[in-house]
């Protein structure tokens, strides 16, 4: 990500592809990179954010689990430099209101794909090899097709208007499933627990289509399953750009009215 | 949440505040309720989720975490009746393929609020007592102005198109602060962070704008910060409103084009 001078906004080169032409241009993509919070020198949580105001995010992360009770609890809140890069210290006047440990238990985490892992090191996990190149690119029209595809297979989503969508597609369209979820993560769980369980994992030449915003982990998520690339009608964040290229998938955003850009894999989807 | 019928959805009565009246009508609302991932025998996991394909949930969970490599290593996945209910156990062949703990330590984890809690019991946290109720309801004209307020003050998302933002205001529409974040969670955490930091916490009489959905652990970070509601773009689910109406807190949804709905503390909100 070159040129960087908001630090929760980055520039990147992308191909922007819209009415049967294709260039290269300049976007601006959210940064995310994953914060560690120690307090009174020890890790308590890693999260994955935008960076920038760490200090609020990290007062207020433990007010909102009640591990605080208020500004009192707080000596001091910093980026110390003895410290590595996106790490936040805490340091409290008298411990922690309740431990953590006491009534839950810690285990691997939920459906963010990075909590509970309180080491920066450790966010991401083993990826496979790059999946085989597919026998063919993607075609543009194809690309355009799957938001409309899989708004027609969803039903609940034009119900509550609270529910994400990740659809699986082969790369000539055919719809293999859609699943619905209030967590992005859990609906892309879904439809890739869906195929492991008919006995179809890993899925080569297998896409993705979001019906939101694609972070780091859903990217994980894809490339664990040797998805072939993620098409999204929303945008990516830095993170998910660079996963997308080092795992050999594409990655095509703002899918909608007609165009779309595409962020990663440039040589993976046709040219216009 | 009265009548379902599919499971991923549930009717609900709001009031509906549009045009200058005010009925109250039935609403369709995404179900969210916690999941428990059990792996022989062990708990490993807490999601949030919308119930259905739970199965294919905790084996696209398994997968996308690199515990499992394929359909092979799982023997058995479902819903076991001797278990509670919103809890699935998996069995494997031969065990998880990379010991959790080994490689991360899982403490209190991101943003989502509700990871690394393997009892379902455990997902609340101790909330404080109902904030004071307000000295005059909301006005209508102040809901409907917070997220064009917002707007106005959110510099990077009309960049980038991938952040989320939540603002907080004054019960009259004075605007506190506003975050931004890749990670809805994250931009909630900085906003009430940045007034803790500045000595203020709880935050009596305060509302919080929020860019899109709402979800439970979002109203839960409300609730301990002591708001007395919250303003959104985007649609609630059940557990939202259930846990907003619990604790004393009005939740509009859908505020946009000059029209609301109410799905909680509908008498916070003052009559159009």
């Amino acid at each position: 990500m070159p040129t960087t001078v908001d630090p929760r906004v980055a520039v990147t080169w992308i191909e922007r592809v819209a009415g049967g032409s294709r260039k290269r241009t300049r976007d601006e993509i959210a940064i995310e990179e994953p914060l560690e919070i120690r307090v009174d020198g020890k890790p308590l949580a890693v999260t994955m954010r935008t960076p920038g105001q760490d200090e609020e995010l990290a007062a207020g992360f433990l007010a909102g689990e009640a591990l605080i009770g208020g500004p009192a609890d707080l000596v001091e809140v910093g980026l110390t430099e003895d410290l590595a890069a996106n790490t936040i210290a805490v340091r409290t006047a008298s411990g922690l209101r309740r431990d953590p440990a006491d009534e839950r238990r810690f285990h691997l985490s939920s459906s963010c794909g990075v909590c509970g892992k309180a080491a920066l090191e450790h966010v991401r996990v083993a990826l496979p090899s790059p999946p085989p190149a597919p026998s063919a690119p993607m075609e543009p029209q194809v690309v355009l097709r799957l938001p409309d595809e899989s708004r027609r297979a969803q039903e609940a989503f034009e119900r509550t208007g609270g529910l994400h969508a990740t659809a699986l597609f082969e790369a000539d369209g055919e719809l293999l499933v859609l699943r619905e979820d209030v967590g992005r993560h859990n609906a892309m769980d879904k439809a890739i627990g869906s195929m492991l369980l008919a006995g179809r994992h890993p899925l080569p030449g297998v896409v993705a289509c979001l019906s939101g915003r694609v972070s780091f982990e859903l990217v994980q998520k894809a490339a664990l399953a040797g998805l072939a690339g993620i098409v999204a009608v929303g945008a990516p964040t830095s993170l998910a750009i660079e996963l997308a290229e080092e795992s050999g998938m594409f990655l095509c955003g703002f899918v909608r009215d007609g165009s779309f850009n595409v962020y990663a894999g440039a040589s993976l989807v046709r040219g216009a």
